[in-house]
This record gives C-alpha cells, sequence and structure tokens, in this order.
C-alpha cells in the first residue's frame, strides 16, 4: 500500500517565483497546502492570481492570512510612497542597496505563520520562493537568512520539540529569472495566470503589469533571457 | 545635552507578565513603543487592558496589529477546544508536557511583528514577558529558543545587515510568578488593570477572572507566594 503524500507548506505569492515553487513541491510529491496573506499590499490582485493559480493546480487547502503591515509603513509596496518605474529597455541603472520596496521583516512574518500552519497540518516541510540573485538587495533572501530562521524554528515549536523540526525549502534560491521560467514552463506552469507587477493595474482577470518597476524589468528580462515568448500583459 | 531615549519595542498583551515588563523597559530608560495583537483570542478583553496599560504609562506610542491566527485553528485560545479548568485548591495536577492553550509558532509570530516595527520605529532592542518557568511547556518560552530568534533575526533586517541588529530582552525568563509581582510592584504596576485569565466575563472594566484556568491558579498562587494582596476580581 503506498502511504499519503506528505504535507507541506507552500508560500504562494500569485508571483511567478511561488507559482514556480508549487509546481516543484507537487512534482516532489508533496500534498501542497498553500498560504497567502493580504497584507496590505498596493498590488492586491497578485492575490487573486495566488487563488487561481492555486485552484489550477488542484490543491485542495488554500489558506489567506489577514494581517495589516500598512500600521508600520516604511515600504513602497504597502505605503504611500511611490514604486519605482525606469525606462523599460535601460533598466534600473545603479539600484540602491536595499530598494524601497522592500518590506521590513516580511519573509519573517510570512515564514512565522507559515510556521503555524506547517505545525497545524503537521508539515516538516515549508516551500518559499525567495531568490539570492535577482533579490540581492533584501536581506531575508538570502541562504544564512533562511538557515537561521530553520535553526530557530527547530526550537520554536511542538512538533521540532517532539523530533519533528521543519525544513525550509527555496528551490529557486540560486537560479536565475531565466532558470526560474524554464523550469517552471517544464513543469507546466502557465505564467500568464502570474502577477509580478508591483505596481498593476485592472482586476479579475485582466490585470496588466506597469512594464517599467524593478518586478517587470526582471520578469520581462528572464522571458528575453529564457527565449520563451512572455504571456504578461503590459498596459 | 541628554541624549534622547533609545526607542525599544515592548510586546504589551494586558498581561501581568508584560505589564511588570513595560515598567522594567521604562525604568531601563527607554522609550517604549508597545505592541499589541487581536488574534482571535477568546479572552480579548486582555487587549483593551494593554490599551489601558499603555496609556496609563505615557506611551506615546501603542499599535493594535490585526492577525487572524483563528484560520489555523489548534489552540483552546483560538478555536472552539475547552479552556482546561482546575479546582484552585487542588491545581493542575499532573499537566501535559504542552497544554492545549498553546498557541502554534505565536511567540515567533509575535516577535516577527516586533522586528517589523523595531526596524521602522529605528529600535535596537524588543523587550517580551516570556517565562521559562511558569510556562516550561510552551518551546517558545525557553531561552534556547530566544537566543535563535536573535540570531536569525540578525540577519533578517535591512537595520541587522546594515550593522544594527536587535537584542531581545526576557527579563522576567527566570524569574518565578511570586518574583515577577514584587519586582512589579516595586515599580508601581497596577496589577488591578492586567488580566491574565484565558476564560475571562464581562467586559470594559467589570472584567471577572474565572480562577480555574492554568493562568489564573499560577497568577494567584504568584500573589500568595508574593505575599501581596491579589486584587484580581473573580466570578
Amino acid at each position: 500500500m503506498a502511504g499519503a503524500a506528505a504535507p507541506a507548506v507552500v508560500l504562494l505569492s500569485g508571483g511567478l517565483d511561488s507559482a514556480t515553487v508549487l509546481a516543484i513541491a507537487r512534482t516532489d510529491g508533496f500534498d501542497c497546502h498553500c498560504l497567502s496573506f493580504r497584507y496590505g499590499q498596493r498590488h492586491e490582485v497578485e492575490l487573486d492570481a495566488a487563488i487561481a493559480l492555486a485552484r489550477a493546480a488542484g490543491v485542495t487547502d488554500h489558506r489567506v492570512a489577514e494581517i495589516d503591515l500598512r500600521i508600520f509603513g516604511g515600504s513602497a509596496l504597502t505605503a504611500d510612497i511611490d514604486v519605482p518605474k525606469h525606462d523599460p529597455v535601460e533598466g534600473p541603472g545603479d539600484a540602491p542597496e536595499i530598494p524601497v520596496t522592500y518590506v521590513p521583516a516580511r519573509n519573517t512574518i510570512f515564514l512565522s505563520f507559515a510556521l503555524a500552519f506547517a505545525e497545524v497540518v503537521g508539515a516538516a516541510d515549508i516551500f518559499i520562493g525567495v531568490n539570492a540573485l535577482d533579490y540581492s538587495g533584501y536581506p531575508d533572501c538570502r541562504p544564512a537568512y533562511l538557515q537561521a530562521f530553520e535553526s530557530m524554528a527547530a526550537l520554536a515549536t511542538k512538533a521540532a520539540v517532539e523530533g519533528r523540526p521543519v525544513r525550509i525549502h527555496a528551490p529557486l534560491i540560486d537560479l536565475t529569472k531565466a532558470e526560474i521560467i524554464r523550469r517552471g514552463t517544464s513543469l507546466g506552469v502557465d505564467y500568464a495566470r502570474t502577477v509580478s507587477c508591483y505596481d498593476p493595474v485592472g482586476h479579475d482577470g485582466t490585470v496588466l503589469a506597469c512594464g517599467r518597476c524593478d518586478a517587470c524589468l526582471l520578469r520581462a528580462r528572464g522571458f528575453a533571457e529564457a527565449g520563451l515568448a512572455d504571456p504578461t500583459a503590459y498596459a
């Protein structure tokens, strides 16, 4: 008798990276419990994409945690700071060390919720789509950070204390955007369903990406470098 | 010219322990930025107490983060599991290793939000009222856990990467409840304003503690052992 698939928690934002991670976790044979956040992000159409992606993948357990990071302000993704725009051809130029789109401690908060969710569903595996290359300016996208989170988590929960610590999987950590897109495409990810733009317009399936924020530029360059058609609808 | 007081984030639940921690942080000279959570707790009168305590202490910055841990279920504090009640004289007897009032990854989630708040207000110090003696059944109340969180936080934020990591202060970590009460009383904490009960009744200043849950029993025993009058109103 074949055993049941092991449960895993997958952080699903609705973007290109996490959609790829969900496909990887499913390919690895995990029973995926997806977790998304409504955190006051200005690009909430991303959440609609997450819900559609989970449904298309046949995920039976997808929860959306309501958390309001706007009470802290401090980021272009949640507050009234303008998302930086660039010429699509020339690109961002000399980007600052840490972008204004950085949300304080966001991945720590997201992983903390994933840790709670993992304990509840009995999962020993958490998948997150962080990437150290394209997001080198975000401190919480580096391997050393993820390792430290895993070490902390090994002491944090009832499950860990009882001998079932969690592993943090970041399968995209050292991939280029082009490599991520190639990998996902080979696994059947429909990137037309994903939203990367930090400042999109539209709603309910008619989302248009701005084409000029850092996320749009990275995504467009990724498809170009992968030699694949970019399915993104731009404004 | 005296410098401005250093900012610190204080996690304030409205209970006896965190009220004491706030008094300690203020005595240590910190400019306290308090953080409380509305997390679907069944004993939400605790939050009213937190707001009243911060106001009474003259704290100018108190934020209440809305997070809904009920989507995960799994604890008597947030779900439909009964809070265990005991005979006030005989006490809890042989308590299970980890109580059903354990909320999965709660302190990790709370500290993650504190980390975000600390970065926004420029604080390098976070105070939390965890206690390893009375809550030995909670894995996230142990010194090793707090040390691991601090190590993780040192890699997690823009501030840390730029050379300003946070310290996690847990001044109650190895105190008995009686020692906590003596310490707070010496600092002028008005424990009549605090709510410890896991299952209180009433609202708006007329809170009555059940007197029979673990938290009530610990609190009552603490006042008795400290040789101080218990100001708690019991049902």
